[in-house]
């Protein structure tokens, strides 16, 4: 409290005294607020920011048990300060750093040099800050993390500006007979201006970057755990589809065999919508509580498109209008969900039409911009709270909301959202959008796990079965396997010639979902994403010296290895704790991959790929390259069209990769329920070692009394043949 | 006053009470500054904001000469609060009304609808109000215009929000089953927001949008009057050019008959560019003085590329650093311009070392933006205003102070640009950018009439002649006449199959002087922009009801004119008073061209082309399509390779076009100095009429005693004969 004072009086100062001089930095004070993770005031911070709005609580016993570790740069380094109204930060960056993050990028996975303005939008096809969770945190290659806690449109030079007074100051050179002239001279420092005068800002210490990103996540409530069913194959139906065809379709799946989990209807449920009623159209569907009660009981859960802005026909548009704001959208009054008065009127209808009934979740869509598609920033809400800041927060309150009605029934949801931000760990929804470019859906995805965000690289239409299958393999490892069809009405056996490839990984999915579950676990308990970018891979953050080859080996032109650890990877990733995913795109036959140091292993066959090299695969149109870690221990079960229903048991079988003693934690609980906060759960301890004999063998812990157990028969299988193995 | 005050009191009450509720907002007090010139004052204005840095003193003369006319909104329907420590305005829209203006645009040229961010930039491919000059300025179809005088960063929703209490608030519609939903429901007001507390904000009337745009013109200070020479042709050498080439180059334009007034020098000629020591190189120019004196003995004036980022090697160095800001650009520091010592050590070395010298002006780069190519918006200025305010008033700084240096000396130059803003309109530099696209360059061309900004669509390179030819012919008809080969070092006749047309158009560019110089008195006694909107002509803006059509001839389908006028048009514009130019692009070999109400002819021939209707004609590649204003007077001189001499006559002859008599004020003055301003001109009444034999005869005023005469012998032509006449 000393220091925040300190500060605030030296903040008074410069308000006073600022204008006469360019003023030099501050050094801000910082208090451990949770293991690792430190925080300072500067200036006079809002009454209302994005941990507020998330109302996330910290883990703090998952953050105690992380390694005990010291303040991560050096202190005088840091400044911050207040000047205009707004508020300067300033962070340190040495020569090799890297920084990631600062939310959902899709182009771009190392921000150094980027100059971003975070302001939650529709994606517009440039990495600007314009995106749907364009999240104030970043993660440092040398091992820590910075989170500015503000719910304004922060500026961010992420080591793009130079100051005089740097000790690391560019020097300048001739652009007309200096080689060496640059139009990017070299920056020392991520600065960022924030439009307000004081914000919070957290710094979450490592050491590794995977570490600083496990400290935020837990630290904003780690991520959520899906029930069971929300890691299965779900379909979204075209928008103006009758309870009947919804139906029918369903049945098509179960026909022909393809895996469904949950369905999704789109606009054309409501009676009215963009602005919405909320209502069921009684002509399309006449009984709705029969309709998705029937779904249910052939295992598909029904989930629900919404925007949140109501149409003068719906029921509670009279009630909501006292909280309404002072513009609408397509005519559409918009709540303002920050005040709790709101939400009980509005959630009101949701639980009553919908969650009473069986639905199991929301697409919640249009709560990110694309500017006509929102309130203008001079909007006026009742709460007093700017147009700006309930931008920056709406997809935060709506997801924090309606994930609040199902929590009430003690039972999980998972659904769809177009619009996130910082703080939004733990909310039990994925990122969407209309944006439909196969590569940078990837990025995406890597970029989701910088920043406490969860992306689908959905399928939505394709102009060829190739693209179809491409797509749907990469679907199928994210966290979210999507068809979108609300638009196009495309089925997973849509392109014949490919219909029984998108099958088998469609069922490929189902039987990883042990190994998903399990991974998502660890994001809930750990923080660990479950999907996330190579550069978090230890063996992949190796400097070209570090490597294994020899000195004479390290020639970029020769060893593109080395070259590509400093390049950005944007077409590969981690998916749980072993699989390394590299995608194929349209027209590709063959492409290179990076295994990071350490033995690697082909998923599908357990043939050793490579280590700590560039490799080239052509793995025919059926299979997306995947590769297992060694000692990489992958849990599945049997193909089936649907998620184990609650209580039923599920015979497992554990494969085990590579040359490496194995070792994981299988998670089990009850698939539905938030009983596992309660410690209703069990992470059961795979160990798989070699004998004597030359001959894998492989155990499991025991089920725990009175916990969940979900696991039937437990088989083995080791992968990587002994003749086939190499050190 | 007592208006200001008792706004004062309300925003200090919206300040403490505002967060409690919705704000009603606030019509404010206005006051008639100038006639037609109505100012407010909204809130807490700041110190600093763009007439401020621009300097301007409004020309009240030429105000006081115009039609006396009324406030010409209803005051109650506009509105004007302070809220978030940012300011909102509103202004009512009607039904049929369309705005204009914000700045250089180069996609759109109807504005309404659009969401804008005025931010001064490089232009990046959208209209979203990043440009070199985003005037916060707008034209009405109604006839009226607002400027908002703010140095920040303004969100302007131009008709593009929906109040839920708007008296015209959108019906609500199903987006499913009405197919009159529409993702943009009607807005009826254009809302602004100014991020700072208060803002000036001023009204101006028209009764016609040309009316309303010259009052801003001349609040603001009338346009600029080149030189003579500056409306002549100019070339922009490679920049590694040494005095010799420099000098070879243009005695080739000499050689080969092209006309060439003035050249430029890119980054070469100083020792060092980017960040720059603003001296010569003495290796290239080892004598500069001598070098700009023969140049200039051949009648070829020198002009200077810099940008204003100083080098660690530059003699004012030292003397600046003081003034500097906190960050660099290239590793040059950046001089505070708002600092009058900083302005007196930055252009002490320009007068010292290029202007004493002869050299005739400057092209002033890189302050717009390109984000890495400027400051950073956490940057310190010395003067305490903020980097925002300092980004969007650097280049009205520039353009003030450096024209200051000319005037010193009681002679005018004309320079180049790459940003401007509101205020800037009496500055001799015409904006030019790094985009390079034909059509969206003449959409910039129209755009810049509306927002007292002049812009060059310069040639630069060409993939084939065609292009080349059809690009040198929108430069002639453009502010400046410009061929800037910086980087391609391509000539006037580097494709040798179109060198002569390209010729013949550079020699009309000179021919037509006497009117190009007289449509720039225009701008600047008179306010009238020499390149505008077909929207600000009175003929186009009838509504097809109006039309001399037959009610049974307004069909959309049958005459596409009905729904022209109504559609954008940005690809055709008013040169001068009589000019209608319709540029051709690549690949086209016929193009439809809207003709206004009233009868039009060919400029080339005098043959009737039509009125109120749409033509298509197909010129052939040598000539760019020209029509005049029935009764138009053209005044032309004979081909020359320079502008005229200081006291040097030159005898013009006068084309007439039509069946109207013709009236014009041909301007006339020593072309050079700032004599003018002291009454050292004339404007010559010419007057053309039939007489009762059906000939065509003219007349001129005689030259007045005691002013500069530069006309010689003045001959008549009639370019539309009796036959080929129609009424």
């Amino acid at each position: 409290m000393n220091g925040k004072k300190h500060l605030k009086i030296w903040v008074l100062a410069v308000l006073f005294f600022g204008h006469a001089a360019v003023l030099k930095g501050q050094s801000p004070q910082w208090t451990e607020v949770a293991p690792g993770v430190w925080k300072t005031v500067v200036g006079n911070p809002e009454d209302y920011d994005l941990l507020k709005a998330a109302g996330c609580l910290p883990k703090k016993g998952a953050l105690s048990q992380m390694d005990k570790t010291v303040f991560p740069l050096n202190r005088e380094e840091i400044n911050g300060n207040v000047a205009d109204g707004k508020t300067s930060l300033r962070f340190p960056l040495e020569k090799e750093e890297q920084v990631y993050g600062f939310g959902l990028q899709f182009k771009t996975v190392h921000q150094r040099g980027q100059i971003l303005r975070l302001h939650v939008d529709h994606y517009g096809g440039r990495d600007d800050g314009r995106t749907h969770a364009p999240v104030p945190f970043y993660v440092s290659s040398e091992g820590y993390g910075v989170f500015v806690n503000s719910a304004r449109y922060i500026e961010v030079y992420a080591g793009s500006a130079a100051r005089k007074d740097s000790k690391n100051a560019p020097v300048a050179r001739d652009r007309n007979t200096d080689e060496n002239w640059t139009s990017r001279p070299y920056s020392d420092a991520v600065e960022i201006l924030v439009p307000s005068a004081g914000v919070e800002v957290y710094l979450f210490a490592g050491p590794t970057p995977l570490d600083a990103v496990r400290r935020y996540n837990l630290f904003t409530g780690g991520g959520p755990l899906p029930p069971r069913w929300g890691l299965g194959f779900t379909q979204r139906v075209h928008k103006l589809y009758t309870d009947r065809q919804v139906t029918d379709e369903a049945n098509a799946f179960e026909k022909k065999g393809f895996p469904l989990d949950f369905i999704g209807l789109e606009p054309g449920w409501q009676s009215k919508a963009y602005p919405n009623t909320f209502e069921w159209d009684r002509e399309r569907f006449p009984q709705p509580e029969k309709f998705v009660r029937e779904l249910s009981d052939k295992g598909v859960k029904v989930n629900l498109w919404v925007n949140p802005y109501v149409s003068p026909e719906s029921p509670v548009y009279k009630d909501i209008l006292p909280y309404t704001a002072s513009h609408t959208v397509w005519a559409g009054i918009v709540p303002d969900l920050s005040i709790p008065e709101a939400g009980k009127v509005f959630w009101g209808q949701f639980r009553k039409k919908h969650v009473d009934i069986g639905v199991s979740g929301y697409k919640i869509d249009e709560v990110d911009g694309y500017d006509r598609y929102l309130w203008p920033d001079v909007t006026r809400f009742p709460s007093g709270h700017s147009a700006e800041q309930m931008r920056q927060t709406y997809g935060l309150l709506v997801q924090k909301q309606s994930a609040a009605l199902f929590r009430e029934k003690n039972t999980r949801t998972y659904g769809l959202v177009r619009a996130s931000n910082g703080g939004g760990t733990s909310f039990p929804y994925v990122i969407y959008n209309d944006y439909y470019n196969h590569e940078d859906f990837i990025t995406a995805l890597i970029n989701s796990g910088f920043s406490g965000v969860l992306w689908t690289p959905e399928a939505r239409a394709s102009k060829t079965a190739e693209e179809w299958l491409r797509r749907i393999q990469s679907v199928v490892f994210s966290p979210m396997a999507m068809i979108n069809a609300w638009s196009s009405g495309t089925k997973p056996w849509s392109f014949p010639e490919v219909a029984d490839e998108v099958k088998q990984m469609a069922l490929l999915r189902m039987r990883m979902m042990p190994y998903w579950y399990t991974e998502f676990a660890k994001y809930h308990f750990n923080g660990t994403p479950p999907f996330r970018a190579m550069d978090l891979e230890e063996g992949f953050q190796q400097q070209p010296k570090a490597l294994t080859l020899s000195d004479s080996e390290v020639d970029l032109e020769e060893n593109p290895y080395a070259e590509a650890v400093k390049k950005e990877v944007k077409d590969q990733y981690m998916a749980g704790e072993y699989l390394l995913v590299a995608p194929m795109f349209t027209g590709q036959t063959s492409r290179k991959i990076i295994l990071p140091r350490g033995n690697w292993y082909d998923f599908y066959t357990g043939e050793y790929a490579g280590n700590g090299e560039v490799i080239t695969v052509a793995p025919g149109l059926e299979r997306i390259p995947v590769y297992v870690k060694d000692g990489g221990i992958i849990p599945m079960m049997p193909a089936r069209l649907h998620a184990p229903a609650t209580g039923e048991k599920t015979d497992i079988e554990i494969r085990h990769y590579g040359e490496k003693q194995g070792y994981y934690l299988l998670y089990d609980d009850d698939g539905e329920t938030f009983d596992y906060e309660k410690g209703a759960y069990t992470f059961r301890e795979i160990r798989t070692r070699k004998q004597t004999n030359g001959k894998w063998k492989g155990s499991i812990s025991r089920p725990e009394r009175g916990k969940p157990n979900t696991i039937g028969k437990v088989s083995w299988r080791f992968m990587t043949g002994e003749t086939k193995n190499k050190n």
